[in-house]
């Protein structure tokens, strides 16, 4: 294995086949990783936010320039608004004036949002130049950054412009994590979470083991700040070092809580996916119990406009309604039900109430699925680590989502 | 073989295999043949453009809906600024309205613009829906509707910003090329005299057979009119009847120009496209011997602001230069170079001078050289049906470019 990396998952996609790479202080070593995947190429491009940038930017740039290449760094806006074909336009003009070819490479180096318009335009770029995913945020880690899914946003719908298109190689950081606003952590733990309960053990007690503590917000005060406090949001503010920290990792006495655990946590949701979408890469079956948590989880995010809830804070909601459903159908023993919440709660996420009306939560349920063409069908589980995609009666998601809603009409 | 259906190519790419099906009137069976090869679809959207929509919409309309599906026509303007990423956003934007999803299939009615922005919009909507190709221009039918290129055009350089997206089927009505007018058939002749050239016999004698009356507009004045003479421009409001007539054709009394034998060639063509495009999808290697005369070329269209020449005129001028760069290596004879001044004289392209300064070509043919990373390399015969990419020295494409410029300073 490269000197550096911990762990390696590859993706079998065929001739598009790749490894995922995990291991702390990889960042600094993607000059050598990207010259080793791609050996002829001379000129990268790091797609980034001003954030990131700042955070983690130089470190890539003096990496890559160490390996040989000529390296440009640009900026897409902060937040979801780089994914618009506006953001994607201006960057492909700027790889046209730096003369970049189809021998380039673009570096997506962020979270998802970053990583869903870089991959976009190297999807689309010349008709398409090689790409390498640098997730920043759990979330992009144990998810996003896997499986070739690319795309912008359109004013009438998200995620609705892009393209199936896999990069050359994902190189997981784990210690960027000590960056992340606790926030930002929690909505990555919440589809760690999911992964855990699709897949069942060995993965679902090494992730009770993470949560055994509390990651909610307790002792925020009294960590170290973020090296720029401009960076975050107030709330954000907190580094999660006591979280996230070396490798083979000391379990930091105060929390009890490992780096190393958590390293090894992302390279099996990794494993998970990479066999996933190694059966169904254009997302036409069983890739759909990645799903799980989804249906429900989608519809509270845009009833509530996308601002209340962020997508793991619904997701988690999502997983508690199905597995509800799951219940009343008999496949669920309570006590699964209830690790569902354990679990939830245990990473500050919210577990059982949104504050978002039932009727408007399933009115966008109903827009989802019409669109899908599909009848009222969810991913549900069997048993832990047994998904399906299963029919559902409306009267029981109607049900199971006003037990949800808060008591807001 | 389905009925009306004179030649089926096959174009093999594995999983993205798909049928060039050729035939007079197929334009009325597209119905029939889209549900053919997509049965479960129901949804179908023609992108076309408002001339094209007039002439051949009602057919394709009425095909579609008696096959079952339930049909929406959406006009991109016409002309080349329909090859931009706001009109494909305003596409998508209606396709959302539309409730169009990932079954949806979208046919692409029209020319090489309509082709490449509709193919780009099925590669990029919903990360990709089926579509399939309906040329109607001889360019198209020979030349873009195949091979999965797809592409809009940037403000700072054409073709861009695309994907290789293959079609699910491209179905060739060579009838439609009566509305043609008689300079967008030349250029498709540039196209068809290339694919002669570079695949040598039996192609070769049949396009001889084809060109061996003048194409250059003799008669014009004598044709009937088209359909809606407000569609084309005055020089181009004739009808071509004589050329493209009725498909197990009675040869045209007056000219000796049989529909079948232009039926014929357009399948030898596709037949040749598809059997290069098959061993290189991606374009890395093989597929550069479709550029033959393009390099060259596309610096005349640059270099003339994309005004005075339209490709296949360029193209035409761009083979009399690869000739004579092969003649001046000891690769081609001088009754090949007359044999390719004497296709491009009796299709009615230029054939040896163009009205832009030699120093302005050679400059964009540097630039363009200069975006491959390659060092000055044509496509070059090594004999009729030989194509190869081989190294040019600077000074004799200089001197040829010299040869090719009309005396502009």
């Amino acid at each position: 294995m490269e000197s550096g990396v911990d762990d390696k998952v590859r993706v079998e996609l065929g001739a598009r086949s790749y490894d995922i790479l995990i291991g702390p202080g990889l960042l600094a070593k993607v000059g050598d990783l990207t010259a080793s995947v791609l050996p002829a190429t001379q000129g990268a491009v790091i797609i980034t936010n001003p954030a990131i940038a700042r955070l983690y930017g130089g470190t890539v740039e003096r990496g890559l320039r160490s390996a040989g290449f000529k390296v440009t760094t640009l900026e897409a806006p902060a937040g979801e608004r780089a994914k618009s074909l506006a953001a994607a336009n201006k960057i492909y003009g700027r790889l046209l004036e730096l003369g970049a070819d189809r021998q380039t490479v673009i570096l997506a180096l962020g979270g998802g949002v970053i990583g869903d318009l870089a991959g976009f335009i190297a999807a689309t770029y010349m008709r398409g130049v090689p790409y390498i995913q640098l997730p920043t945020t759990l979330l992009a880690q144990v998810d996003s950054s896997i499986g070739g899914k690319t795309a912008v946003d359109h004013a009438l719908a998200k995620n609705t412009i892009g393209a199936f298109y896999q990069p050359k190689s994902v190189i997981i950081d784990p210690l960027v994590l000590e960056t992340l606003p606790p926030r930002e952590l929690r909505t990555g733990l919440s589809e760690v979470i999911k992964y855990a309960l699709i897949s069942g053990e060995p993965l679902l007690s090494r992730v009770r083991e993470l949560l055994s503590l509390d990651l909610g917000g307790h002792n925020e005060r009294t960590r170290p700040k973020a090296p720029d406090a401009r960076l975050t949001k107030p709330e954000a503010r907190e580094r999660i070092h006591d979280y996230v920290t070396e490798p083979k990792a000391r379990k930091t006495q105060q929390t009890g809580f490992s780096g190393a655990l958590l390293a090894g946590i992302i390279a099996d949701c990794c494993r998970y996916k990479a066999e996933v979408v190694a059966g169904d890469e254009r997302d036409l079956g069983r890739r759909a119990v990645l799903n799980y948590g989804h249906t429900i989880g989608h519809a509270i995010e845009v009833a509530a406009g996308y601002r209340r809830y962020n997508h793991g804070e619904a997701v988690a909601v999502g997983m508690i309604g199905a597995a509800r459903i799951a219940q009343a159908k008999g496949w669920l023993k309570p006590a699964d039900v209830r690790l569902h919440q354990e679990l939830i709660r245990a990473a500050g996420l919210p577990s059982t109430t949104v504050k978002v009306a039932a009727a408007e939560i399933y009115k966008h349920l109903k827009h989802d699925k019409k669109r899908e063409q599909g009848s009222d069908r969810l991913v549900l589980l069997k048993g832990l680590g047994r998904p399906v995609v299963a029919p559902v009666e409306p009267n029981l998601i109607k049900k199971t989502i006003a037990g949800l809603s808060g008591g807001v009409k």
